[in-house]
C-alpha cells in the first residue's frame, strides 16, 4: 500500500526584475483535489475532500484517517485503492481513494465533519480542545529519547537537502522523521502542512511502525494546534519546527509531555515545553 | 459590527545557543478555537469551528460565509454578536458566534460541510473544482486597473511594516489590501492563512467595500487554490505574494483573468497569470 511520491507541474511564466521581463517555463508545485471515501458493510461515505499534491496519497488518506481518530491501526484497514471510472478522464482518474475497512458499519464521523474540538453543549476554548484530545484516548507522551543541541541543530539543513520537489517548485511544506542520532528516516511533501504530515503519519501507520516513541519530527512551517495533535496521535516525543509556535501548540505540548521547539535556525533555536529532553551541551 | 484586532499570548520559552541555555518570557500568536453558529428562522447550526488567533472576529465570520458562498451580500447578515452563556469560564465567552440571518430558513450548508469542490457525481479534479466555482456564479474579473513594477516591489516592505503583531511573535500570517499606487488600505492577521484573508474580506463585505475591483492583494505566504478562490469571490483583479504558487492557483487565475504574482522579493517577481495588468518599465 505505497503510492508515488509527490509531483509538480510545468507553467509559462513571467519575470519581471529591473524594469525587463522574460518568460520561461518553470515548475509548479501541483495541487488538484483528493475525495477520501470510505467504504464498510457495503455503505461508501465521502468522509473529505482535500487539496493535495498528488504523491503519497495512500498514505494521506491512512495518516488523515488516524490522526482524526476514525481508525485505530492499520489493521482496521482492508484495502486503500483508487476509484477508476472509466467515463472519466486522465486527470481525474487519481482524484479519489476508496479506504475499505474491514468492519460492518461506518465509524461514527460528526467529529470528523464538523472540525469539533469541543466537549461541552455551552462552551469551546482552547481547554476544551485539550480536553476532547483526552476523552479520545490521547495520553501523555512516555519520556523517550533526550537530543543534543549540535545535533537538533543540523536537522534544517538535512530537511531541505531532502526536499527533492521544494528546490524546483519554492511551494512545498514537509514534515521528516529523524532518529535521536539527527539520521533522516522519511520525509514528505505537499502544499499543504497537514497533508504532509499526515502523509508521514500514514507512512508508519502502514509499515507497522507507530508509535513514533523514538523519533523527532521536523516540520518546514510553524507548529500550530493540529500539528501537535497529529504528532500527539503518532505518538512523537520531540517536535521541531523553523518557525513559531502558536499558543495552543505550546499548551498542548505542555499538557501531553511534548518537547516542542521553534525558530530552528543556524545555531539558535527555542525550547516552549519539555527542555528535559534537550542536551544542551553534552 | 467591527471586533479588535489579533492579539497575543505571553509565555515562558527558554532559548538554547552555542551550548547556553537562558529563560525569558516571549509573545507567543494566541490560537483558540472560533465555532461559527447560523440562525435562521429561530433554527440554529454551527457551520465551523476554525483555529484562528482572537482578533476581527466579526470579520472573520463574515468573510468566510461570503467566500464559501453561504451568503451573498452584507444584508443577509442580521446580526453577529458573540454567544455569551453565564455558565462559562473567562476563555471561552468569546469563541462563539452567533450570526443570525434575514431568511427564514438555513442555506444548504452541504457544499460547506464536505468541503466539496465538485459538479460531477463521477469525477474530481482540478479543472471540476474550477467547474464548480462557475457554477456558484463566479465570473471573470474586468480589467480594472495596471501597477507598475515598482510599485509592486514595495509592497513586501509595507506589509512586514503594518504587521503588528508578527513583529511580537514571528508566528502569523497577514493579507493587505493595497491601492494600485501602493497606498496600504487594510491588513489583518491570523495563524492560518485563509482566516487573514477572510478577515480582510469580511472586513470590506461589512462596510460594503465589495467588490475590491480597484485593489491589489497581498499575502504573507503561499498562493493556493483557496486563496485564489477567495480573492475571486472578493472581485480582486491582482494577487500577490511572497511565496510560491501552486498549479491550480494559476489555472484558477488565467481562468477567470486575475493577475496573479509570486515571489515578490527585492526588485524581482514572477508573473503566473495576467501580465497586462504589470507595467515593467512605465
Amino acid at each position: 500500500m505505497q503510492t508515488p511520491a509527490a509531483s509538480k507541474t510545468k507553467n509559462r511564466v513571467w519575470v519581471v526584475e529591473n524594469g525587463k521581463v522574460r518568460s520561461h517555463t518553470d515548475s509548479l508545485v501541483t495541487e488538484e483535489p483528493l475525495e477520501i471515501r470510505l467504504i464498510a458493510g457495503g455503505v461508501r461515505r465521502t468522509v473529505a475532500v482535500t487539496m493535495r499534491t498528488p504523491g503519497n496519497d495512500f498514505e494521506l488518506a491512512a495518516g488523515f484517517l488516524y490522526t482524526e481518530g476514525v481508525i485505530a491501526s492499520r489493521h482496521d484497514i482492508r484495502r486503500i485503492s483508487y476509484c477508476v471510472n472509466p467515463d472519466t478522464d486522465g486527470s481525474q482518474r487519481y482524484n479519489i481513494l476508496n479506504v475499505q475497512l474491514h468492519r460492518d458499519t461506518l465509524p461514527d464521523l460528526a467529529t470528523l465533519e464538523r472540525h469539533f474540538y469541543t466537549t461541552s453543549a455551552c462552551g469551546i476554548c482552547g481547554k476544551t480542545s485539550l480536553e476532547a484530545l483526552r476523552l479520545r484516548g490521547c495520553s501523555a507522551i512516555p519520556p523517550g529519547p533526550a537530543v543534543s543541541a549540535q545535533i537538533l541543530c543540523t536537522l534544517p539543513e538535512k530537511l531541505q537537502q531532502s526536499q527533492r520537489l521544494f528546490q524546483r517548485t519554492g511551494g512545498l511544506h514537509a514534515a521528516a522523521l529523524f532518529t535521536p542520532f539527527g539520521e533522516l528516516l522519511t520525509v514528505c511533501e505537499d502544499v499543504g502542512r497537514h497533508n504532509a504530515l499526515d502523509k508521514l503519519i500514514g507512512s508508519a501507520l502502514l509499515s507497522e511502525r507507530l508509535p513514533l516513541s523514538d523519533c523527532i519530527l521536523m516540520v518546514s512551517g510553524r507548529s500550530s494546534f493540529e500539528i501537535l495533535q497529529k504528532s500527539l496521535a503518532a505518538g512523537i516525543p520531540i517536535v521541531c519546527a523553523v518557525s513559531a509556535a502558536s499558543s495552543l501548540a505550546v499548551q498542548l505540548a505542555e499538557d501531553f509531555g511534548i518537547t516542542l521547539i521553534g525558530f530552528l535556525r543556524g545555531e539558535r533555536f527555542n525550547v516552549y515545553s519539555g527542555i528535559d529532553r534537550v542536551i544542551a551541551n553534552p
